[in-house]
């Protein structure tokens, strides 16, 4: 059994994860950490836990989370690289679900998160999660850097066409649906669902924070610059992203066989027959992007449409599906759950 | 493994028990008919079923059925019991999630379902498929009927009470709030998101046709006549039913207790502590009634609260639940689905 | 033209007012106050006000606000109480659609609000502003108290059988459901959508500040003592409040006639053909109040559905109600606003 | 007082039709036509409507249309080209807000709609009533074509960089998002409230038959080709459509300058401030277009954001601002009404 602690398990995140580690046959919960709501039943703050995990909150702990094979962060930025380190140090191996190991340049990363990196050497070391990319370097990791939602969804819509160098990389184009669930579960006017419900907006169109972590995905995919703009909209449902990818071709080619060789032997990506259209409630609750490659009235626009659950292959099962590689256990352990729907 | 065919699998109760039972480890699914999708992969209509289910829809054959060791019907009433006979004297047990065998009297059940029974002496045999209160007499079954979404939370909610003689029971209410899924998958204009969504109505006022089959219920627990109103309420929401439940009480009694022990060797049913409000998405995609207890102001008026999925504990959760007890199997088989929250 | 000011124009009955007196021929629109935005455009905030609407909101001052002929106070309780004496003696009218004065009994209210009442005096000569009971009050009145969304629904719904003394009076049931706006326009984890939304949940039901309101109506219109249990839900939907009311008849009538003839010359109470169910979304931004009156199976239950917008006939809209009744104005002025539907 | 009557009033077109035209103070409602529903009274199908509108749904007749100084056509394509010819030569404006002269190009919209069509010459004829391009034209036609919701979304955002030839033409992207009332009040699976709300996905990405009606106007204000990517979104909300515009630059200008010129006296297009992110709810229920503009990171790729609600400014709203056009009204009459919000 693998012992599993958390760090910040009051979020969407957190609760997330505990729903996908209390029934991973090969897991141990062992520790949950909240400063604020430390001595608090897990499942009395999320009631669809009870019987099921019988943990507390407590206050974190090096020597409590040492204790344990792997700590998640799900943390807010700036938490993770002040205890990574000593973790590691200690022979944990860190999975953070955040955004403080993602970006490679430091500086890149400063001036988008507004505060000062206090661990870059790990930044390094930090592997970036994305199993389809990076399966191999994760089996030896110490530290994982687990992707962003929409660069998630975002980077495996396309990197089949940018491996091989099929479109123009000037001028791509990312519209990115998210549920409001990726806000995360706090106290927030913006997000209530007064506000959010019945009502569809653009937002962070000057630049959102997931757009260099995009980039550096692209870049290292076409192997070259890339110019990527990206527009992240806020949608009146409580999972899911869609993101809608548009790209001009500079070849022709069979676009849905490029795909399905691509994916082929993923088992969390599924590539839909040609003409498909997504919908994001197929992966709900699922480790899942689903993807459908278009090319409308035989143009040379290619559109790709690419859905996951943002707290699942977005979140916390990218994490768990990283783990899984980690200890050697079969990637889909504990990740195997049906999409619910409706 | 058991051998499990469904019989109308297009529907919403029907793509959940595809759901459960793809994760079942000790099925094996064999058959699903539908007569008007025959011939299509079940996954083209539900695409959370890709690489999970890989059976087609067939045409409804008695002989492919029979090959079975457990047939569910998910269909409409008055389908069962055209073919229930003929399985079950083939040595395969039936499971009808519709109201074909649920009411004993065979004119009442006539009369709110306004079509002839056409096969009454299967409506003796049939077991109520309510494990709390039937246990022993499913495992024993050739035949069960699954209670309806409604009767399962409103008689989970008032039983303890009834049982112990505590309450009036001539003017029982249940208030009962119900998502849209309990109206099926079927064109229909009443349903459609722009009519049913930001919006809260009654309906059936006048009558109901799960208000007989509650009543039956109630009676036996009771032990006499009972008097009840029924109001159910078409909530903005796809999953869930919240009963409320008023009764006015006879005497003075620890209702905690009670219903914590009437309950305790209970799986699938989770008294909360006192003072609590249990919400319908604690249960969503698990078969799990929640319940509680409250007394307003100490006055005589009692309110129970029971919220369960409508589609799993009120239909498809509580078909597998059956089945697993008729087949001697762990009652929670296929059924540790945690429920999906946020 | 009636001068209008308003204290605490950033919640959601406050934009509701805006709405309403922007398209009032009879008002101008003086002032809005709100100590926190104070210096901002009213459209920055509410941009579906833009070119409506072009104030900014305002440093509270009793100077600026006794310039006006009428201050509506759109603020939390506590607020109200202490400048609505102030604002009276200069001459001011003042409608407060808080909870401040509308109950008359000092010690009830300081219990269920938890603080002190530092205007008891007013309490006494504030007129309960429900026009349908009121009226000739409300256009004597120098302060008038506006009813609480709930006790609008629920009293208007009891009201002809408790006049006419059909009902048994202890043991009345208020089973209420309410959109997410009543929570106000507060961030707060509880009303975010990922928590409100998909979900049912009863609350309070040891007891809401609203039961004492209601009661103190019912007790009125009864000329007597009322059991009333009062069980309010949120609904996941933002506007609308559907009460489901019970009461056991004490004597035949056609309760049909009743209700209409008691509402014949309201003209925003709508009792609807009998057998109807009304729809919250049928009054969506509308001044109304539909009612339906069933009486299942024939038996000594009555069932009583009353429908109202919670900002609407539930707070802003019945304000205005009142200051037409106040100023002699046509009652429907501004307020001949047809439901949004779908 | 204008004389108006409507063909096909039982749909969401019609219903909002008919909540602008009972409040537009210079216009008598006369005839109602629908042939399923003939002798219900509106208010019966519509109860927000209940003592606002008291029209029964009569059978379709030229004559009684033939008494209307305008008739309204909210019906489906195919039904307004048999009729228009008669009632125009009787002297009758008509108000088409259905498809079937919205397109010049007969063999395109045959193509497109897959039917004959039956009246050519009126195609010639009508004017295309988006009064910001045609509002002359609309002032002296006897047939106006009300354009279709997506395309006066994305023609009003695309305007004024095509009318300058600032951008790229041949890469035209419009990501659209479109409420669920945009796929009509008709019986249909897929925009049942299970299976669209909770959920997101493209649609018609192949070809939508908007494309070429909004492919004809960027044509015309571009004076040239375009080449456009159309790819409209079902986004689980009731109202409102949000177009997400993207271009590629051809030369440095004032965006925001350019278009708050363009739209400076338009009284339903609001230019919002430089780094505004416009909401859908912003414009619910009003006859509204806000448009607002980015060029994200400085680059050469301009962002539109261009929000309507579907069924006012995206049609009914929209026909009648044509109708207060041709028959000499103030332009808002009846169109004064402010967005619901929350």
């Amino acid at each position: 059994m693998i012992k599993v602690g958390i760090v910040g398990g009051t979020g969407y995140t957190g609760v997330e994860l505990l729903r996908l580690l209390a029934g991973h046959s090969k897991v141990e919960l062992r520790v949950i950490t909240s400063r604020s709501e430390a001595g608090m039943p897990v499942a009395d703050m999320f009631p669809n836990l009870r019987d099921k995990v019988d943990l507390c909150f407590s206050e974190p702990s090096v020597e409590a989370l040492s204790s344990c094979d792997v700590v998640f962060f799900a943390t807010p930025h700036g938490v993770a690289m002040k205890s990574a380190g000593e973790l590691i140090e200690n022979g944990v191996k860190v999975i953070d679900l955040g955004a403080d190991f993602r970006i490679k340049d430091i500086l890149v990363w400063e001036r988008w998160y507004g505060m000062q990196h206090t661990a870059p050497e790990l930044v390094d070391e930090a592997v970036y999660g994305l199993p389809e990319v990076n399966r191999k370097a994760i089996k030896q990791a110490r530290l994982i850097a687990c992707p962003g939602c929409y660069p998630t969804a975002v980077q495996l819509g396309f990197m089949p066409l940018l491996e091989q160098g099929l479109i123009d990389v000037n001028h791509l184009i990312a519209d990115a649906k998210s549920g409001v669930s990726g806000a995360g579960r706090k106290a927030n006017v913006g997000t209530l669902m007064c506000e959010a419900s019945e009502s569809m907006k653009a937002y962070a169109v000057p630049g959102h924070r997931h757009l260099p972590e995009i980039s550096q995905g692209l870049v290292q995919m076409a192997k070259g610059e890339v110019g990527l703009t990206f527009v992240p909209h806020l949608t009146p449902m409580i999972r899911g992203i869609h993101a809608t990818l548009y790209a001009t071709l500079k070849s022709d080619t069979d676009l849905q066989s490029l795909y399905q060789q691509r994916y082929e032997s993923e088992p969390f990506v599924d590539v839909m027959p040609a003409g498909a259209h997504p919908e994001t409630r197929s992966v709900k609750g699922a480790n899942q992007c689903r993807i459908a490659i278009h090319r409308p009235q035989g143009g040379d626009t290619v559109v790709v449409l690419s859905v996951i659950d943002n707290l699942v292959k977005g979140a916390a099962g990218q994490a768990v599906q990283s783990m899984n590689i980690l200890f050697d256990l079969d990637e889909q352990a504990g990740l195997e759950i049906i999409a619910l729907l409706p």
